[in-house]
């Protein structure tokens, strides 16, 4: 016999959040292994990376499955949108292992001093997504609106360390494969803002019924709270 | 009273079809305005993006509605890789966006001899793309697997752009600008081509119901292929 569709409905959203902490491990993780130098820290992210992996093929499983338990409109809706949190929690874990892969070439040359902002730019990718999550979780669509202008301090520091490091490279052309590597490593965690700021979307369309992707700034505040139209 | 079932399927199936039509188009475009150095062509790419993210807010919505109305395992499956493959597809505009961007900034300058290889990249990219869109159509799991393999090639050839790149900032200082944005281009494509394999892997899913994400070229080949388990 199938378990009750409530019980099915909380494993979902508890895989979710495991997927969501394994994420999260592994941009800490990548990072933690740049500024320490440590390469087996840094292969260790490769292996949360599996994990996140797999969850998001047990959390495509489940969805399916309930989908076909002919739910209502609201939780068809928190289905799919699980979903879509899966898939870009997915795309965290692979730009943490892209970062972990570049910490282990970094690691073979003396740092750049750049190297010393990128934890501060992770912490603010990474509590992104803590309070998207959270927002999904305690439905709260406010908080899930608050995250999404955060994005843009972290592209104005992705930039910032862009051009320092541009300049560097014509200074000195010895720190030029340092340079990219870190390039790529900074351009990883804007994504990961990116993400966090996708997932933010999702839980606001979740509670609001309303699809803010694609919205700039303004038509996203403007957007009236209708109410809550969830029915479970 | 809505429209029959079958007649909304079609219409999903449609939108999805005019969106892979406008994400080749914003690529190749892009791609053309580089080699022509036109930017007005590359200023229209922004305007495809904008109607690809239209069209995959009302891919999501059709497939909400049709979630909505009971369907059977097989349309659930199909509507669910439908939104996915939406979103790959506004993917794929995004990154034609970020090369047209960068052509604006390159046309200022000569033109570096790599940019000669653009055109066979995105080439690359655009006829994976079509082949998978093709085998959704067709209900062909054997071409969309065919896609997949591609996909090294383009990897290849990005490398092989990358290293040149890379020797050409260390021996003239002048021209790492117009590396880092040509890098830029390059990685967009590669991209193109990943989102390409992700269609793929989706369309094998949906007609063999067989999950080869995150699987390796040798547990994709061994994977069987089962009959084809869809009901309509």
């Amino acid at each position: 016999m199938p378990e009750p569709f409530a019980t099915e409905l909380a494993v979902l959203k508890e895989k979710l959040l495991i997927m969501a902490g394994h994420a999260e491990t592994s941009v800490n993780q990548a990072v933690k292994a740049m500024i320490r130098r440590d390469d087996d820290m840094a292969r260790r992210t490769r292996e949360e990376d599996d994990v996140i992996d797999t969850l998001e093929v047990e959390v495509d499983d489940i969805a399916l499955r309930l989908l076909e338990r002919q739910p209502n409109a609201f939780d068809i809706r928190f289905i799919t949108v699980a979903m879509k949190i899966a898939n870009n929690l997915e795309r965290v874990g692979d730009e943490a292992t892209t970062i972990s892969r570049r910490v282990m070439v970094l690691s073979q040359e003396p740092q750049l001093p750049q190297a010393t902002e990128v934890p501060t730019m992770a912490a603010l990718g990474v509590e992104m997504l803590k309070d998207a999550l959270d927002a999904f979780v305690h439905r709260d669509p406010v908080k899930a609106r608050s995250v999404i202008p955060r994005d843009a301090a972290v592209d104005v520091l992705n930039r910032r360390l862009h051009g320092e490091l541009t300049a560097l490279m014509s200074q000195r052309s010895s720190s030029i494969n340092r340079c990219l590597n870190l390039m790529v490593i900074c351009k990883s965690l804007e994504r990961i803002a990116d993400h966090a700021t996708n997932v933010a979307e999702e839980v606001v369309f979740l509670y609001e019924g309303r699809d803010i992707r694609h919205l700039d700034s303004s038509q996203i505040a403007a957007s009236p709270v209708s109410p809550a139209s969830h029915k479970t």
